[in-house]
């Protein structure tokens, strides 16, 4: 773990030292949601994994690190028009960039650093590498569309469920994994292989965040507790309640998320349930199961101490407690 | 000016059928919305300047179509963005996309939109058409910003209304022609000079448009007249107004639409004063420079007909109506 620690720490400055160059540079309107979005305190996992991917494949230039911070700036841009979106009133811990900044703002302030993946994309003079941008951009959207219409017809599907966090999470991981390769490296399967690590991690990275969400207190997490059920988000602790009811309670369940209609009370229950019945804990038995597939994808990889620390991200994401 | 029309005649169908193919794909929450304003009538302009200026160069190649399309995936992405941003309630003669279809299903198409356009540019394989994609969307987020920087802190001043015109609209046109010239040739002269006449016609576009909209009754341009002095928007037929008033009679001018604070009426008298005094025939005539400047960057282009096409279709933007 420390060995995971250390090299965090040794990136993180040259991580967020490009970040806030590049906000500095923007134009005032858009400046201060980016800055907003961007530098609020985060764990740069999408540009840390960018990095061990491309060296643990023998990449050594210093060149890589604004197209580390691509995924993350694609990452934040997706967080500002989700907020529009959501109407969610909290993330990272700080209210929602729309609220404070104005929704004009934030719309372009999204649009500014979606331009500027593409672009610092671009300039590696690789089409896969604009090709593995869009794709990621492509997917979250969809996965947003998939989950707005859940919201407004749910169900308590799994593979529904798993679809939505695929498109929200996994595949923009999926895609920090594969740029760092692309760059690296023209065999595809190499790039399939560090692919399949992300997604895999990227699922139980949802998994857990899912889990946090009944299990942890606000003040830990930065999100209202129980934040998913009051915005009618099926996660899958509330899918394992549901399949555990009778038939007539999980409709009358549902029924009120769909109507938003469940009272304070009634929402406080279902989370007491959720815990006492610790489906939490089921969760992240499901997320350690990604993980091991995550770790097995990364067998033909050429042993390095990047492709060790790989595994040990891995590893952290099932133990993180906020 | 008929071998004009008749290019156009042979193209839209393949253009047309293209974005119909595409929109049909997508997502039930964003199909409508992407339907409701890529498949408005419209001119098709940027996609037959890809096609032309690809052609110029001896591209030869059916597969040109998606390509050709994607300027105008994002030309209607930023569309949808801009409604948001604007509280414009017409565009193209129709109601603006997120008062019909919600603002979730209108920023997410735009972002759907977005990454369809890049998603389809890597796919020639080529970092370049990347990059120009990737400057197009930047440059008009970049117009958009400056444009409502100026509607809060209004100034007549020619070369921020020149930004901004550049921003919004000749980029993207500039871009068009661009990729076009990208996929036929590694040759950047003559993509320069593509992109030249691409500028140049862009800029002569937007005059023309500013020009008709305080020359047009309603019904022509499908957009109310002297809108864009109700939208506080200051472009160059005010600006020559502006020029013409003494000092105090410009600042309480350009105070009552800074506080937009303007009676119909004072509206109504501006509009007259500027067509008395001939500013849109006099905005049209700086037009004609650019469209000047705009031929004269195809000098180095060998002489075939889309060449001559391309010149006629620099003249039809001085002579359009609508």
């Amino acid at each position: 773990m420390t060995e995971l620690l250390q090299y965090f720490q040794q990136e993180l400055p040259h991580i967020n030292g490009f970040l806030e160059g590049e906000t500095e540079k923007m134009d005032g309107l858009v400046r201060d949601v980016a800055q907003h979005v961007l530098l609020a305190p985060g764990k740069r996992i999408r540009p840390v994994l960018t990095l061990l991917s491309a060296r643990a494949l023998g990449y050594g230039k210093d060149d890589i690190y604004p197209l580390a911070c691509s995924l993350e700036l694609l990452h934040a841009a997706t967080l500002m028009h989700d907020d529009i979106l959501d109407g969610a009133d909290l993330r990272r811990g700080r209210k929602a960039a729309h609220l404070v900044y104005g929704t004009t703002e934030t719309v372009l302030a999204g649009d500014v650093l979606l331009a500027l993946a593409n672009l610092i994309g671009a300039g590696y003079g690789k089409s896969r590498i604009s090709s593995i941008l869009a794709s990621g951009i492509m997917s979250t959207a969809q996965g947003e569309i998939r989950e707005i219409a859940h919201i407004s017809e749910p169900v308590a599907q799994r593979d529904t469920y798993m679809e939505i966090i695929i498109g929200k999470t996994a595949r923009l991981i999926e895609s920090s994994c594969r740029i760092g390769a692309a760059l690296a490296t023209d065999d595809r399967e190499i790039e399939d292989a560090l692919g399949e690590f992300g997604l895999n991690m990227g699922i139980a990275f949802q998994l857990v965040d899912d889990a946090l969400d009944y299990e942890s207190p606000s003040d830990d997490t930065g999100k209202p507790e129980g934040g998913d059920l009051r915005e009618g988000k099926i996660t899958l602790p509330l899918i394992l309640l549901l399949e555990m009811l009778d038939d007539k309670e999980a409709e009358e369940l549902l029924a009120g998320l769909k109507a938003m209609t469940l009272s304070d009370e009634r929402r406080d229950e279902v989370v007491a349930r959720i815990r006492e019945k610790g489906l939490g804990t089921r969760t992240r038995k499901y997320a350690a199961d990604y993980i091991e597939k995550a770790k097995n994808s990364l067998k033909p990889l050429p042993d390095t101490p990047e492709k060790r620390i790989l595994g040990l991200a891995a590893d952290y994401v099932l133990t993180r407690s906020k």
